[in-house]
């Protein structure tokens, strides 16, 4: 049986040939990358086949503030190659222990789990290089290392507070849950938004609503993600379903409960349009995605 | 019974003050790392207790052509951030699976394989970040940023051919040795010397220098690490000795033999004082620091 088909999984009409765009960007980058093929072969695997959610916000981003593609797809580079890393180390035994991404094997099942190790490494150093070799003026490249290293240390904090604790000892489940969304997830989506507007010369008015976009398109992508992922099957993910639940992790729709959670996504799309309208009709791509992605089933 | 003393390890003079900077600059720049503190405290028990090889070298080149210590110090801590990362993973049971490193247990023996994982992680990504925000000119930054993450894939690709393959298929032992240490060690030490230089504000006449110096030292190191792993005991050298003969990898001692890798640690010595000979009395200290590398025992 193939997977399900439903009218709220109708992509906007743009984001086809973006997602192409950035698929050949990613591959010419790769290809670009000075490594034996094996080590390529891992980094392909692991950069290419996802929904490319980082680099799409990236370059509508860019877009918004008019900016030109190219410079909109070194900052969706730079941060779709920290997305894989992460996922990469984050699959591996000794961390999550998963064997399926996007309905293939994860990289380590795949290649072994030295490679995983290196290559997940390689990505994430790659996205530094993508940028140092950019070619933007310096003080440009220097604001956007910055704004991807400092989400990458709150992802790897997010991962270490899920994983190990560490965390505040007098947080709500609520608290906690936010705390580590904010780091987890929400600090990479948002820089995504930041890292466009910037790398498109965006000016300060224009970066603060960019800025608050994400954040709400940020914890709203993570309270669906934990909707799907006690309301939807493993094979209609492509992922396994279920999983954060059963391994008595906090999520939102655990915390807040179905019904409150799906309110939550109302509210904060709602948010998002309302960012967005002094910027008129040039944020129309980034309004429709922001509805994509509350109303997605997987 | 103690470490064996041997007039052979007697320290340039400059280097213990040399060292304490390097060492207060690394608790300083992870003291400022926003992490909690089982994060922070795998970072600092991994980037901390080495020789600081590294940023030994970067100061130096960095004092060489008249550069402020603080500004050879960010070089030196970003590059021995990059070190202590790959000191970690290449330590993981997946990778060498060591539990001996400087005379403690390595990182994911004391504090777990995940944390392992994330710490170096953090570690290469903190080294970005400390590049991004130090008080330096844009272009520099960028500059110095381009340098670590060249060298930083070269350094994983030679771990790749060291322990995965993906080798040319047609070269001598002599060749692949070649191609493994310049990847593997060799991109790293040569990126410190050049890293110190241009944080300094180099001219091109002294970084050419600076780059031949740094080339011969740390294949000159390579040759006597594989030395001291067949002439020396794991005791004295706090790390586990034997290993990579025992593994059957190449290495110079095995490859060259013992003689013929002493002659080649003597010339490399003697081309990289011939090097330096043309910068003057300013050069003294990077030419003790290479004898002193040349005739240790651990």
């Amino acid at each position: 049986m193939g997977p399900v088909t439903d009218v709220r999984d109708a992509i906007p009409a743009f984001i086809p040939a973006r997602s192409a765009a950035i698929d050949r960007a990613l591959r010419d980058a790769l290809d670009a990358v000075d490594a034996p093929a094996n080590l390529r072969d891992a980094m392909r695997y692991a950069a290419t086949g996802g929904k490319f959610l980082r680099p799409i916000l990236a370059t509508l981003c860019c877009d918004l503030v008019g900016g030109a593609l190219d410079a909109g797809l070194v900052a969706g580079v730079a941060v779709e190659f920290v997305h894989a890393f992460s996922l990469v180390h984050d699959d591996l035994p000794a961390m999550d222990d998963d064997t399926l991404r996007r309905g293939r094997p994860t990289l380590h099942v795949q290649a072994g789990e030295a490679m995983a190790v290196l290559a997940g490494d390689a990505l994430l150093n790659a996205a530094f290089e993508t940028l140092a070799d950019a070619p933007l003026p310096a003080e440009t490249v220097v604001r956007l290392t910055r704004e991807l290293s400092s989400a990458t240390r709150r992802m790897i904090v997010g991962q270490v507070y899920d994983t190990l604790g560490g965390r505040p000892a007098d947080f709500s489940d609520r608290q906690m849950l936010d705390l580590i969304h904010h780091h987890k997830t929400g600090a990479l989506l948002r820089a995504s938004c930041r890292m466009g507007a910037i790398a498109g010369g965006a000016d300060e008015a224009s970066l603060a609503a960019v800025d608050r976009y994400g954040t709400d398109v940020g914890l709203m992508f993570q309270i669906v993600d934990d909707l799907l992922d006690v309301t939807q099957t493993t094979e209609h993910l492509g992922k396994t379903a279920g999983k954060d639940s059963r391994a008595g992790k906090l999520t939102f729709a655990g915390v807040l409960g179905v019904e409150a959670s799906r309110r939550e996504v109302a509210r904060l799309r709602a948010d998002a349009a309302a960012t967005l309208r002094p910027l008129g009709e040039r944020a129309a791509p980034l309004e429709a995605l922001a509805s994509y992605l509350a109303d997605r089933t997987r």
